[in-house]
């Protein structure tokens, strides 16, 4: 049973029992999470390097891992949500990456997830672990990917669904949540408060709360690093660059490279960037200035909104993992961001969010700057899709008469 | 070479040499196909129920199949193209079954392809072979998600793309395809009439254009019928229902399994189901006259945008394979349609464009009616995903203040 395990600080390791509206360190006040099981031999053999992982994907996704996440599960709790989460393909981006100059550039493509996210990962492994534990309800607080994930697995699985967002969250994004059959909560105050009030008010009222920090989202997160090591696993990465919010899915990347490397399954983690707006750069402004927690920012004002945290629960988490991998953080202008995401659009195909394309914005800064050099084999992921974020301002053309071909 | 393959009409079975322009039987006008390889052992080997393929998805996607397709690609033709097509889930639909009484339900979810449809399959085989033989230039003409998918590939690839859309596409779908950097050019006009002057602009420009009925498309559009054969090889399907419009994809579907039936690696077909508009129902109207070609019909009006083209280029090929398999042509209306729409989201997670969910409706019409038992093992193509369509209204609540909640 999930009670049974145990979970440890990620900052200053002190042991604590799993607790369903337990996010944080009793001691501290930092993000929790599962220690990683010792490794079976037995787990391995069809689970590591088999020929089902390729450039193009990896069959089973999440569940290919299953044995290597710290809770266990059965058959029935894996079927009931069950979607096609995780198993993204790594595109090798060769037009772009003769462009901006890095030869060896590859995308991990999160948008292509069950709603357009990286987060459907670490919602399915809530949601698989809730359902079979019996909870009824479950919430999230969310500026967007977040909350449509946690609306679609809840209604997959016939759990009621609290989804909280802004008041500014916009209204294009509401509808693939409504849609789902979720209580949409609109609150009009700052992401902070929210989230602070989410725990207690969930704990008070029976609903479980999966926030960005919750350490069943981080274990299903970190299956990213196992799918990027598997499918590099003959030639490791240097870089990749990850567009970071609340720091729990970068945190989540690293989590999942340190248990590889500590298993010696590969060598070495990527060194991993933590990648931030401008307008929102709580993580990315602490690593400028040499500190170990999130600074402290104003409002967000990004048109990045899927990395719009100014209050990450897990940016101490984030600086250390950027840290003890040899990465950095780095903050990039909305300008850049959106240029990028045309980049993207025109050299590889791929529509992403603007928060998604921040990760090329930094990758373009870091060669400029001599950090990465031209000869590094770097990786972007490619966070969340395109269409539910406001797309570049395009042309339309004026309808035309056959007669004018 | 391209130019050795041979193809044959889908109708009268005349041998025609490939064209990069002609898409039609020079003897009778209907659509012209690849003739299937002869199947040869060592194919099958890496590529047939190897354990890459689960519910969850098919590691290489069409990729897995090259060697059963008709043109020879090299791997870098392929790399050039490759986006993670195809390869999708096949998801059981537990609580959506028991709500309409058919236990045994499944969702094959091509709305998980590259660019949002069952589309990309097609257009990146073309592209591949298009790319290969030193093809600059290519074309569509489309109401939607196969413009989408080829301004996508010709940008990964990057080739020049024209997409020709009806005047009343609406905005919100132009968006997506203009990103892409593809010359769109609205067109006011009848989709029949842009259909065929496609094909005469085309071969005077130097534009290749890959519509609906192309073979090449048409090529890899069967991968959907060889990934259900595997994903279900232990207990082939009874149905399958399938949205369509042009008749192209549903006519593929139904040469996949005619090829794997023909090689021994499945017992059967399943009965396949063309699954129509009432406001755009050339096929369902044509079969349930007992017609062996499309029916005239008026302008489409239907909200289901991606399943409402009037003229289908290939409606003749698909009322055979219907007969072929045992199946039928049924039309739902606007109102079912929308309904499915939301059934489909609040039961299974998935949030698909209208005409995707017109397969849940001609479902729910053929249990009505007895067609349909509820032991039978059915399938339901998901078309296309739904954040690029109009969703259905929807109740977006007031914001609140954290003191109220």
């Amino acid at each position: 049973m999930i009670d049974d395990i145990e979970l440890s600080c990620s900052s200053c390791g002190a042991r604590q029992a799993f607790g369903l509206h337990a996010l944080r360190c009793s001691d501290c006040g930092e993000a929790l999470e599962f220690v990683a099981p010792p490794l079976r031999d037995q787990v391995l053999e069809p689970a590591w390097a088999s020929g089902c992982a390729d450039s193009s994907g990896v069959v089973g996704g999440v569940w290919r891992y299953r044995d290597l996440l710290a809770p266990d599960f059965d058959e029935s709790a894996i079927a009931r949500v069950r979607m096609g989460e995780g198993g993204s393909p790594l595109l090798r981006a060769l037009r772009l990456g003769n462009t901006v100059g890095c030869e060896d550039l590859w995308l991990k493509d999160e948008s292509r997830n069950p709603t357009g996210s990286f987060k459907d990962r670490g919602t399915a492994v809530a949601v698989a672990v809730l359902s079979a534990a019996g909870i009824e309800s479950i919430g999230t607080v969310s500026t967007g990917n977040m909350a449509r994930s946690v609306a679609a697995y809840a209604a997959r699985a016939g759990l009621r669904a609290k989804v909280w967002v802004g008041a500014t969250t916009p209204a294009e994004k509401l509808a693939p949540i409504a849609v789902h059959g979720a209580d949409l909560v609109r609150i009009d105050a700052p992401y902070g408060q929210i989230y602070e009030t989410s725990l207690i008010w969930g704990a008070e009222n029976g609903v479980v709360f999966v926030n960005s920090d919750s350490a069943l989202r981080v274990e299903g997160q970190k299956t990213i690093a196992y799918e990027i090591a598997e499918q590099s696993v003959e030639q490791p990465f240097d870089w990749f660059l990850v567009p970071t919010s609340s720091g729990g899915n970068f945190s989540a990347i690293g989590k999942g490279f340190s248990e590889v490397v500590e298993w010696g399954l590969v060598e070495r983690s990527p060194r991993l960037v933590a990648v931030q707006a401008e307008g929102c750069s709580p993580i990315a402004s602490a690593w400028e200035n040499g500190m170990d927690v999130p600074m402290e920012v104003g409002s967000a004002r990004t048109v990045a909104g899927a990395i719009s945290n100014p209050t990450p629960p897990s940016g101490a988490r984030a600086l250390r993992w950027a840290r003890e991998t040899g990465g950095l953080a780095v903050k990039v202008t909305d300008d850049e961001i959106l240029t990028a995401q045309v980049e993207i659009a025109t050299s590889t195909g791929r529509f992403v969010q603007p928060a998604a394309a921040a990760g090329l914005a930094g990758l373009q800064q870091l060669i400029r700057s001599g950090t990465i050099g031209p000869e590094d084999r770097v990786g972007i992921l490619l966070t969340g899709a395109g269409p539910n974020a406001a797309p570049p301002p395009l042309p339309i053309p004026e309808p035309v008469k056959l007669s004018d071909l």
